[in-house]
């Protein structure tokens, strides 16, 4: 029998595609949708392709229009979720796409955010170490973000093998519905088509501390993470190029063995072939990850790509498989691994 | 139980994108898949955002090749599914996405293609009056070109009316997918990004003689089509604004109430409430036909416009379409109406 | 000795676009800059490709900033110039890059912009018939719309030679940059990329009259116009496929001549050689326009087809040129005729 | 007087744009056009961006056609310079903008091309320590490669002042052009648009020992570097995301200070303000770069990023900048800073 779902912040893009993935889950009922400044309004207005929901219309986020779900997605700014979250019950499964309960430290929650931390949740990251155990059965689960997904993916299998020294430094490229649906002047098409351009440089950036945090479970111990932010021309997927100087006694053989090990099993991260690369068009509205990884012997750096949609797996799929998983079904249940290209 | 299928060309767009649908179809197994240049590749190679035939290995098109499937589709150049086909029992369903088949005029296949003509198959655009009759239990499919299918289903309302006189003007954007995945230095991403222009005007694309000839069906008598297909810069989609004298005594509302009445029924073109007009991104990777019509009482001209994928529905989506309305099946099976948008 | 040029609506697309002229321009000193939301902002901030401008502070838009220049463009949104212009002396050039006294007609100007009729300034389209006596040493110019300029081009041979039916039907695709820099949700790259979209269809769109009026004046009497503009994934670019039935006894060879006549002398409008058609990303940057032409016998129309750069040739480089008649410098001063492509 | 130049190679993505410069450059005439495989055909159906020089026709490289002329510049396929440069007489300006003389390293030539050195010109980048003096009354020139002026130019204050530990890390993002006008699958618009993916990972892509050389030259001893080349969907442009671990006392001001001192006076690199990061929109079709910088104190890395266009700045622009200072003319003579933007 089919889970009743709720998604608060059906207009932006994460809720989009959210819903994209909900149609076709046989496990799940779309119940109430929900949007603040959009409410009233037809779905199909707002969101033109998912023309079997064009005649639902968005309520108020509130309690009331929430409740009777089993299911809840919070697809809502940063810092409003735990809000929301206190009003639905223990019983109900909370999935947060935002931030709020991402990460451990309040110290990094404060100054990454600028607001009290509201606590932690199990993350929704299940490739990471130990994170399904925590995600099965459990009624809150955290998304993670969609730059973390890609860069936690590339690095852990050498980190878990102990391969790769604690600095890493990761150059992303991301598609512009990472930067959401709000318009602004610098997200116009007319400015990113044709253009390429950093942001957040420096350390700044919001996912960073989730990066380390990720990291430093593998390492089992800090690491530190250089973060480079880019805004690609293209409307989806994050390319992840990150590296760490290996320690000594790494081979391309050890890098490669550490890689195979670690993703044999799993059933979205892909460790492409030798000499074949990670493109975001293979993953385009797919949960799979691409990876590959190389190792450069005169510069004493592994590098490792990764390639996800930032839409789906590094948000609305990444959403589904915890679910999925929370629920007792099958990870997969909903999923597709098979890219829209080109 | 699945049918049996084998895919003839499988290393190009179209054969990609079916490959991509029948993935998710219940109702087929993926056998054979044949390529002849790209013969003893792994799919992974040519294919890569089919990650679950990743391992998969072309061979070639031969007869024994394609033996024993209950359906074998043929995504070849234009011209060769006729020998093809040939060697492929009378019961087996042989499912044409070239040109081959689709022209009943031997003068106009001479003169379009300028080869001899191999005949007519039951044509398969089911929106077509007719149509669906002529595919039920059909072993023979002729898919019908991409820009054919959206114009005819832009136009087919407005005469089958009666409202529009018989000399219609269409300008057509395709992304650049329709040119195919032979290297061409004017289809290098450096020559299309950032660029619009046109190709085959003036009445010499090869798909004009199959809008006439669908037109006709419609329109019940001999209809001009002035035709000039343009290039746009994105991989996938086609938008067809399509034109036409309006019939004296035509208003808005007898424009509105034509499209209402022929698509209220149809489940893959979806008449857009008033004002909302198509876009090639909501419909992408999906089954969908978005279509809008207005009427411009000073010009005196219905303008209706539609929008599809052109590897999906305007290939192997209408396809699947097809196959499942020959094999018996539901219409839509394994097919989506929801696009990957933004 | 050079003359001193004011920019009223510096920060938009179109004042970038001319300062990127007039910045290489021999004939100009550059001198105040304005911008009403973005006073006391720096350039560099608002236009960061403008580099030798960077330092530049915008001013607010008044009477006593723009005083004591030679020249005054306006770049401010429609229904804005009157005002500005008022409080300017008559022998101040001032250039409007809106659409307030392009219009003959006030009913027209009524219609479609929804106030009260300015008046008419001398038309700066020069290739126009009669367009560059009016320019000359005139005091105000009113600057073409982009669609206009590209859809005149196209077809005032067509109309001047007497060759085709006066009703003419166009289809044009723009690139993003037409409709501004102002933060809309609608154009978002992550709607933009990937998507052509309809807008204005139906005979609404504010160029129409003005597409209508140019056609008159070469086809000595009234023309109706079909117009439907398209939203483009391109930063710049109009792509115009206009067509129009042919009047009896128009063949191939006549209407190449007409339009090998109309163009021989232009220093901006090129005849493309036969065989050879139109791309927008040939004129980008550019002040050119390319021009083709082609005769479809079976369909009876002559379809005319041109490309130019939406903010140069079609606002910004359109006015430099018409500034230069009307100071009586030659027409091509400052203006380049050389693409920035691929 | 206007000195007299060839272009051996005008058919490709660097002739072309070399062109697009020289045509206005108020010193230089230009002359002979070769390419082999073109040859014969007009330069309006190869470069249609052109138009001035639309009606000439292309040569075959050879001594003959290349005679008489003051500088003649290839654009050839590396490996082919050194044949063509050898027919050319002492006396005239040679400037190559093949990779044939950019190495001093014989072993790394070897290793990288897989050919016999050619040997080793002065190197084309005035922006680095000692270059101009070397290009000063040269007749030869090596232009360096794309991604090696991007890097260069970002990490060399760095390098210069101290500041930075000599082991680099670097992730570029390109434009298609980069990687030429000869038609490959992989460079489709089909294939590019809507996606990013790496390629010549793990240190062997061949500009790697190009920025080692030059790095190894500010910082006085070895550098290594870690390079990532990415390829963008957008047709120009090089974002260098480039980092190196920050020797003991750096600081943000000491970062900022060493690259406000590198940068004061030069008239094509711009340090922008703080807070203003590069994007190669902005110096689309101009030889101006962008630079940005900033000190992660947590991740204990500098990280300096520079936007070029890869065809002006990193092939054409550079080539004409060089040659200035060659023949002793302003080194800015015929250059822009402009961007055409957006």
């Amino acid at each position: 029998m089919a889970v009743r779902a709720a998604v608060a912040g059906a207009s932006g893009y994460a809720g989009g595609e959210l819903l994209r993935l909900l149609l076709v889950h046989p496990g799940v009922e779309i119940g109430a949708l929900t949007g603040n400044s959009n409410a009233g309004q037809r779905l199909g207005a707002l969101q033109p392709h998912l023309l079997p929901l064009a005649d639902r219309v968005l309520q108020e986020t509130t309690a009331e229009v929430l409740a009777g779900h089993d299911v809840v997605f919070l697809a809502l700014p940063h810092g409003q979720s735990a809000a929301v979250a206190e009003q639905l019950g223990p019983e109900v499964l909370v999935v947060d796409m935002g931030a709020d309960f991402r990460l451990k430290d309040a110290g990094d929650w404060e100054r990454f955010y600028g607001s009290a931390h509201a606590g932690t949740w199990p993350y929704g990251l299940p490739e990471l170490p130990g994170a399904r155990a925590a995600l099965e059965g459990s009624k809150r689960i955290a998304v993670p973000g969609c730059y973390p997904t890609a860069v936690t993916l590339a690095l852990v299998p050498a980190y878990t093998a102990g391969l790769a020294e604690h600095e890493a430094v990761v150059v992303a490229a991301s598609g512009t519905s990472g930067a959401g649906k709000a318009p602004k002047a610098h997200l116009l098409g007319s400015e990113v088509m044709g253009s390429m351009s950093p942001y957040g440089v420096g350390g700044v950036h919001r996912h960073t501390p989730e990066m380390i945090q990720n990291l430093g479970v593998a390492a089992g111990g800090p690491v530190t993470v250089s973060f480079t932010p880019t805004l690609a021309p293209m409307p989806r997927g994050i390319l992840a190029t990150c590296s760490a100087k290996a320690k000594p006694g790494t081979t391309a053989e050890t890098v490669r063995a550490a890689y195979e090990k670690a993703y044999a099993d799993e059933p979205f991260v892909f460790l492409l072939p030798e000499g074949q690369w990670p493109a975001t068009g293979s993953v385009h509205g797919s949960n799979a990850v691409q990876v590959q990884v190389a190792y450069d012997e005169a510069a004493g750096r592994i590098i490792a790509i990764s390639a996800i949609d930032n839409l789906t797996k590094g948000t609305a799929g990444g959403a589904v498989q915890s679910m999925n998983i929370a629920l007792g079904l099958d990870e997969t249940t909903g999923l597709s691994t098979i890219g829209v290209a080109p």
